[in-house]
């Protein structure tokens, strides 16, 4: 077998890296779970004619087909087991979607509103670059009702992500927060003729200058010149405090939509206010549109400062109609958050890193082949009290043994005492510190428990002067 | 949207379900990272030349293809980016051919020994039953070396698997464990000339009675009749104590390779004498030969008491080669257990369940809209305490309140003071209980804090007599 090598777009974490993850996993779960949500799976395949809605995600979708099929096709694609073409599964490649499919599946047995948070893979297959891969991990949280669903929840759904974030060692984030009905309302308000096409030319205002979209604005959506340069006026708004609502009244657009947009933005502002710190902000952007058509109030979009290259590493919003079964319409508010998008380029970077390798805190030496039930006992004794530990792999010197810990980072190498009446002893290996101990009642420092994520400060300026 | 149908082998849990899959997940992982045994993942797919080995297995594997490509027969399976053929990709069908991959390539920055557990779902496309599923979990864990893996390894991944498992809620479950030399050696002494043939026979022992496999002994493996009736006489052996030497010796089979099976599997039984209980128990089962050509010494497998149905839900073994990049061979021993084949019947028959389907212990009632904050800022002071709470969704009657927290199965409900000067109270809602209570120190019991796993002692007999 030739020495592998890397798949590109499959980012994979070496050890000590997938323990940075997985602390950031916990974290993230348990600030979830204080707030209700529930954790749910779904299966990694949809049928096909779910995922696939003819827009440009169509192309990135990952078909599944059994290798035995793949010479005969009529059978080419039969992935649910009962042949016919309408079963054709392909990988998801969000959770929005299969989230929707599986509160239409499972609404009998559901509570509304049903809060759920789920961190899975997803599969898209783009072109790799930093922060887009084929295969990559989501934290999603949404909250859903049957039939209505009210506006208190668009403000939770901010706050618990938030909080969530800010528990994260990450550098800091903005959400940047709009409303539809806003945009809507004031291009209504200003008489554009085309409000939809309008809000397609604003979103590209990440990727052309102002007056490209102005002249976009003016050829596909029927705006005048004047319209034009007020709808970037509106877009151009950014801010954190009060001063917004003076700031869009003062464009003198007057509509009832426009003042219900307004209000609810305000209201996510103001429900964010005693949460946000100073690793996250919440503003109002006023030109964050988010593309998608299923959007029809809140909407958000999170940076990451210094990775402003990456893009939005999060986003969600308020959706009317997250699912529908022709009786029961579900509306919808959630915030998806990309762990591999931040966490990928932070660990690749060396911003953050695991303190070490392995879970175990203490290596329990062996001074022979013979003792080693001596050594056994000891590392039981540690575990009965929930101290990781692993016991040396075989006898050689003390000195090697140590270099076995450090290799792997374990901090503490305990010496079972070898002989009658003498006592054991824990050597710190970053100190030398060597003391008597007994392993039914020695604890680590608690910075030792378990492997933890070191934050590198000057990881920054590294990168820069690479 | 049509409400859509479940997808048949790709079973999908409520979330009170989930909640015991969690607590499952986290109990394992918790043991498993005490005996220092690192988590990882490695990527779903991988190129189908690793995958596809000419076996029983191939047939099953599903193949990953862009949909974009679905008409064009030149880049069929192109998902590896570079348009040539050689990195079609299939999604893994276990969890040892991903590690194997995962070892060489990544081996110049692991330390070996190298301890791995890893949890993650597998895919299959085989026909779905119960215990069987085309996507299903596993939870693996292996120790791998560098050229050479002391047998005391074999004892401690059985040690730890043990544990792992007896700390789970699961009906009884027996290890069932033998060793290749040991039988090999049998062979040998005894004289059969095909002896790779003998255990590939011997393996049919759980299909066909004992003497159509006397007769494939000497039809396919070359052995007389009285060869033929040793080799079932060796296979029927099954004990759990040291009379398994004399058993086997009694047999009056010489051979060396046989004697150090025989103190192989002596040892590992010995080695888990402290750590078997109620829950778990090890014994020798000489017919256990574990079919694939990679194991090498131990052998084991996991059989669950009442759903012997189900057959192994979890086996494993020593290879002298797991993996081999033709300068260096790696070595490994290790036991993967099925946890969707062992989880996903007991939470259907009710075995199992979660006690809640919310992560919520406390439901925070609403007086009316405008007291919102004043709940909120209750539901804020349980969580500074790690308390999971939520404030109920809208100010209906108290009643109404208390329902909704009883569909969810949480178990206290909130009632901040509705006067100046009042006190806060909080209801039990299973006894009826009403105390005052104080947001800043209130606390539930420890039983109450998180939804757990409720384990049904009558399911079983419910099952045989429905």
């Amino acid at each position: 077998m030739a020495r592998p090598t890397p798949l590109s777009g499959y980012p994979e974490l070496l050890p000590a890296a997938r323990a940075v993850e997985r602390e950031v996993i916990s974290s993230l779960s348990h600030t979830f779970e204080l707030h209700g949500f529930a954790n749910i799976e779904t299966r990694v395949a949809e049928p096909l004619d779910r995922l696939a809605k003819g827009g440009e995600i169509d192309k990135e979708i990952y078909v599944l087909r059994r290798l035995q099929a793949a010479g005969d096709p009529e059978s080419e694609g039969d992935t649910g087991g009962d042949g016919s073409s309408d079963r054709r599964l392909g990988l998801h490649f969000d959770l929005t979607v299969p989230f929707a499919r599986y509160v239409l599946e499972h609404a009998g047995s559901l509570e509304f509103p049903f809060r759920r948070y789920q961190i899975q893979p997803c599969w898209r297959g783009e072109r790799p670059q930093e922060g887009r891969y084929r295969q990559f991990t989501q934290a999603d949280i949404d909250i859903v009702g049957k039939d209505e669903l009210p506006f208190h929840h668009d403000v939770e759904v901010m706050r618990v992500m938030v909080q969530a974030l800010d528990a994260l060692p990450l550098p800091p984030l903005s959400f940047q927060v709009n409303n539809r009905k806003l945009i809507q309302g004031f291009y209504q308000g200003l008489g554009i003729p085309d409000v939809t096409a309008a809000i397609r030319q604003i979103d590209k205002l990440d990727k052309l200058p102002e007056d490209a979209v102005a002249e976009l604005l003016v050829r596909h959506a029927g705006a005048s010149d004047d319209q034009a340069r007020r709808c970037l006026e509106l877009a151009t708004i950014r801010v954190s405090d009060r001063s917004l609502l003076e700031r869009v009244r003062s464009l003198g657009v007057d509509d009832d939509l426009l003042d219900r947009g307004l209000d609810e933005l305000m209201s996510v502002l103001d429900g964010c206010a005693d949460v946000v710190g100073e690793r996250v902000s919440v503003e109002a952007n006023l030109r964050i549109a988010r593309g998608l058509d299923y959007y029809t109030g809140t909407v958000v979009e999170i940076y990451m400062q210094g990775y402003e290259r990456l893009k939005a590493v999060g986003g969600g919003g308020r959706y009317d109609a997250l699912a529908d079964d022709g009786r029961t319409t579900y509306p919808g508010v959630g915030i998806s958050f990309g762990l591999s998008r931040t966490l990928v380029p932070l660990l690749s970077e060396g911003v953050l890193r695991g303190s070490r390798a392995v879970p175990s805190a203490v290596l329990v030496a062996l001074a022979d082949e013979e003792s080693r039930p001596t050594s056994d006992r000891v590392a039981a004794a540690l575990r009965a009290r929930d101290i990781s530990c692993e016991v040396v792999a075989s006898p050689q010197k003390y000195g090697r043994q140590i270099r076995y810990a450090e290799r792997r980072g374990i901090p503490f190498v305990w010496f079972p005492a070898t002989e009658p009446g003498g006592s054991d002893q824990v050597k710190d290996i970053r100190s030398g510190d060597q003391v008597d101990a007994d392993a039914a009642s020695w604890v680590p420092p608690d910075d030792d428990a378990r492997a933890t994520i070191v934050v590198s400060a000057s990881s920054t300026d590294e990168r820069q002067t690479q």
